[in-house]
This record gives C-alpha cells, structure tokens and sequence, in this order.
C-alpha cells in the first residue's frame, strides 16, 4: 500500500507536483496496489492535547512498543477522543509499505501541517522497520551540499534524522525542487535556470524512484 | 513589552513551569511594562493557507521589508481574511522587545503548535533585531552537548538558525529542563536525579535572565 500525503499551502505547488509525479507512476506500476491519499493543508489534523500526551505517558509508563496495544491507554472519554484522531492516521500509517510525503520547506523547517501528523502518529520506540519513505520536497532557496544555506536545512535534515533515527527506517529518498523564490523573487531571478534544472532532475528522480 | 507564548499540550509542563518563572521575574524587576501572553496549545493558530501564501509572494516580489508595509498585499477577501490572522500576531511580535517562548520537543522538533505561529508570523527578509529571545524548553532526553543524541536536537538548534538566521537577532537564551521522560518511563528511572538537576540549574537560569 502506498500512503501519499501532501502538506503544502499551495495547491499548485512544486512538492505537490513531485509527489503526484512519484504516486502516478507507483500506481502505473503496480496498478492493484491500493493507495491513500491524505491532503494535511486541505484537511489539517489538530495539534496533539493533553489527552494525547497521557496515551503517550501510558505507553511509555507500561514499555508498550506494540502498535497494536496502543489503545489499551485509552482509560477516560478525552483519551478515546484523542485516541479516535489517531487511529485512523496510524492505521494508514502502519499499513503503508510505501510512505510519500510531499512536503514543502517553509522557515527552514517543515510545515506545521506535516509536524501536526507527525505528533500525532508518533509514540515512544516506535519502530517502522523495513518501510519505504520518499519524501518529495521544495526550497525557496538552494540548501543542498555545499550551498552556503546547507547548514540551516532543517527540511531535510530533520527528516531524516526523524525518520531514521525514530522510526527505524532505513530507506528514505528525497527529491527536492530548489530555488523555487527565483519565479517570484527579482532579486533570484538570474536563478531561474538553475531551478528549471533542480525542478527537472526531481522529476525524473520521483518518477525512477517509483518503479526501481 | 513582552510577548510570553508558550507551546506546550500539557498545562503543567516543564516549559511551561520555566516560561513563567521568566515572566513572573521580568515582571517583578519592570511592574511598569506591558506584558502579552498567548497560550499557542490552547488557542491555536491556523496553519498558512494558500492565500497567506500569495500575501508572502506580493511583499516578496515587491521587495518590501518594512513590516508596516505587508498589508499592501492585500487584494481579494481571501488575501483579507489571511491578514486578518497574522496582524495581531505579527503587531505583538513587533512591539516586543523581549520575546519568551515555553517549547518543549516532541519528536526532536518543535511543536506544531509553536510552528504554526511561527509560519503566520515570517515574512521574507524580515528583521527584528535588537529584541531578546529567550527559549525555555523542556526534553524527554538529554540532547546538550556532548550527549549521545545532540545530533538529533532540531529543536534548540533549529529555533536558534531560525531567529538568528533570518530574524536577525542576535541575543538569544535557551533554558532546558532535560531528562523529562525519567519521571514516566521506568527504563530511565535511574535518570531522575540528573532530570531533578537538569530543572533546577534551568530554573535559576530563568530567573537569572530576566534580571540581568
């Protein structure tokens, strides 16, 4: 199963359409696997509570590291309230051997859309072992290796430190669209061809990365 | 003036414990100046949505940088309703001189919750130098230096980049109360005393700054 989240503001933007770009040719390829889609900008999911925080105290109180007796926390009607917001996003989750995140990097980090799900889904020594996670990014500015912006890339760094060093997972790809403030931005505008280029090799990078 | 947020789900949390005990020493050393509080868990802010998106191209593709000149962008009710959210906010963020936000980490990062303020609040290019800054975090863990897990705090290290790198202040001060998951995961129980030391040096450090 396939998981394609989105967490853009903007309905047209460049992770949007290079995680569309990895999804189609993931379903073209295998076109009986079933996919999920969940838009995080469109239909945002709440910040976690106090509620969630005594489900997360209980699992980690009990070394409960099963996914599947999480919901022995559940002891009052605000933690089954909690507990009902994440049960269906950690279903998904779990049930996902594929996991596409189109994500935007938005003040050096990751939207509040995409942190919201993550805090939510997210418990104590929870392993997503042998999972996929290809996260399909866009940067107003250039943060790759070497770029004189790579030390304040909390983007991707983060989320491979996350996903990696939380989650257990070690096969995470990222495709990231740069430089995309040169189209709006005068003063980058002699940088519009080196995000041409960028835009274009993600491209091609999110559609091979779906069917090796 | 200054502005007091904090960001955490749990109402007796740590950081929470440290943002007031700043608060309550700067307010006793200047009863005089205006203080603003805003609890950003239980009154949350909307995540950015497609036409704050298109408020943020305007004043980028315009080149403003004075701040009284964002609303300029406003053109459609859409763009109006999106500004009707970030002007209290950015107003009271401006007015500050000194700003004091409870954030702990979740996940390594900072809370949605603190993310989704800081996303409505950010403009490009925008400077607020010559405010203070000071972060009273809390952590499950131990991610200062030299601790095993330093590599992975996106949370001091991403607040610091972040209003240092673009904010453009220089006069930032972090608080942690560490070790906080000692109090709830028995595996860790022999960390309590290190949490119990890592809360108290936090606490004086707290008071110390307000006064200085």
């Amino acid at each position: 199963m396939l998981l394609h989240l989105d967490a853009a503001a903007r309905r047209t933007s460049f992770s949007r359409k290079l995680s569309r770009t990895f999804a189609e040719a993931w379903r073209q390829a295998d076109p009986e696997a079933s996919y999920v889609y969940r838009d995080l900008a469109a239909d945002p999911v709440p910040h976690i509570g106090e509620a969630w925080t005594e489900l997360c105290d209980h699992v980690l109180a009990h070394g409960i590291t099963d996914i599947s007796r999480y919901k022995e926390a559940v002891r009052t009607a605000e933690h089954a309230a909690a507990w009902a917001v994440v049960e269906p996003l950690l279903g998904e989750l779990v049930a996902a051997k594929t996991v596409l995140i189109g994500v935007p990097m938005y003040n050096y980090g990751v939207p509040s859309s995409l942190k919201a799900w993550l805090d939510q889904v997210t418990f104590p020594r929870m392993s997503l072992k042998g999972r996929t996670f290809v996260i399909a990014g866009a940067r107003g500015g250039a943060y790759g290796p070497g770029a004189p912006k790579e030390p304040f890339d909390h983007h991707e760094r983060y989320l491979r430190d996350f996903i990696q060093g939380h989650f257990a997972v070690e096969d995470v790809t990222f495709v990231h669209a740069e430089l995309t403030n040169s189209l709006v931005d005068p003063a980058l505008a002699h940088l519009r061809a080196a995000h041409e280029e960028s835009y274009a090799a993600a491209l091609a990078l999110a559609g091979k990365a779906a069917t090796r």
